[in-house]
C-alpha cells in the first residue's frame, strides 16, 4: 500500500471514529433512559423511599428545585424539603406522572414536562413540572425540577 | 516535504477544524448573549411592548410556558395568556429580574434560573422561573418558560 493510501485510510479512520463518537447517543437511547430515571423514580415514590426517588437527582450542590416556595438549592436542601412537605406515607401518598414530553437539546442534556397526580386518603393535589436533565458518568439525573401545583377551577 | 510529513500536516489540520467547530461558541459568548435577551425582554416589558417582549420566545408551535394555571403551548398561547393577565400597562407594571444563574448544557443550549418582581400600583407580585433557551440562527430563544408566583410569609 502506497504511503497516500495510508494517509488517506488514517484520516477516513479518524472521520470515522469522530462521527462514531457523535452518532453514539442517538435521541431514542436517550428517551429511552431518562423514561427510565423517571420510572424509577415513581416506583421508589409509591414504595415510600424518598431517598431512593432523590438518586435521580444529581447529587450535587448546585441540584435546584423551584416552585412556589422559591428556589432549593443543593441536593440536600431539596431531600429536606421533601422530606418536611412529604412527611410520612399517608402525606406521599401514591404518584403518577402523565403526558411526559422529552425534548433532547444535545446529546447529553434534556428537557421534560410532564403531569404528576398524588393520590392521597385526604386529597388529590395534581400539578406540572419542567425538568433539566444532563447526563453524567452514572447516568442521566436531573440537575433542575421546577413544579407547579395546578389548582383546578 | 515527504509524503508522511504531508499526511500528518493534513490529519492536524483536519484536528484543527474540528477543535476550532467545537470552540466557537464559548460559554461566556452565549451567557453574554443571553442576558442580552433578557435584557431586551425587561426593556419591552417596561415600555408596555408586550408584542417586541414575546420576540424572546421562539416562534413555534412547541414553545410552551408553564405554571399554576397548567401548560400553555405554542408562542401564540403563551402571547395570549400574556396579553389576558396583563391587559394593560397598569397590570404590567414594571418588572426587574435578578439572581440570574445561566448553565450551558451544550453550545447551543442554556438554562436560566431567576426571580422576577413586579412594581405595581397595587401591589408588587414577586417570583422564580426557570428558562430553557436553545441557539437558533436568529440567535438565542426562550423554548421553555415556567414561572411561580412566590406568596411571601
Amino acid at each position: 500500500m502506497s504511503r497516500f493510501s495510508k494517509a488517506v485510510l488514517s484520516s477516513l479512520g479518524l472521520l470515522i471514529v469522530t462521527g462514531s463518537l457523535w452518532a453514539r447517543p442517538s435521541p431514542a437511547r436517550g428517551e429511552k433512559a431518562i423514561r427510565a430515571v423517571l420510572d424509577s423514580q415513581v416506583e421508589a415514590w409509591n414504595r415510600g423511599e424518598v431517598n431512593t426517588f432523590m438518586q435521580s437527582y444529581w447529587i450535587s450542590d448546585k441540584t435546584e428545585f423551584v416552585g412556589s416556595s422559591g428556589i432549593f438549592r443543593g441536593w440536600q436542601a431539596v431531600l429536606e424539603r421533601y422530606r418536611k412537605t412529604y412527611p410520612d406515607r399517608r402525606a406521599m401518598g401514591t404518584v403518577q406522572f402523565s403526558d411526559l414530553e422529552i425534548t433532547l437539546l444535545s446529546p447529553n442534556a434534556a428537557l421534560v414536562v410532564g403531569k404528576y397526580l398524588l393520590e392521597r386518603e385526604a386529597d388529590h393535589p395534581s400539578g406540572v413540572f419542567t425538568l433539566v436533565f444532563r447526563k453524567f458518568p452514572e447516568g442521566w439525573r436531573i440537575i433542575n425540577d421546577h413544579t407547579s401545583v395546578v389548582h383546578k377551577p
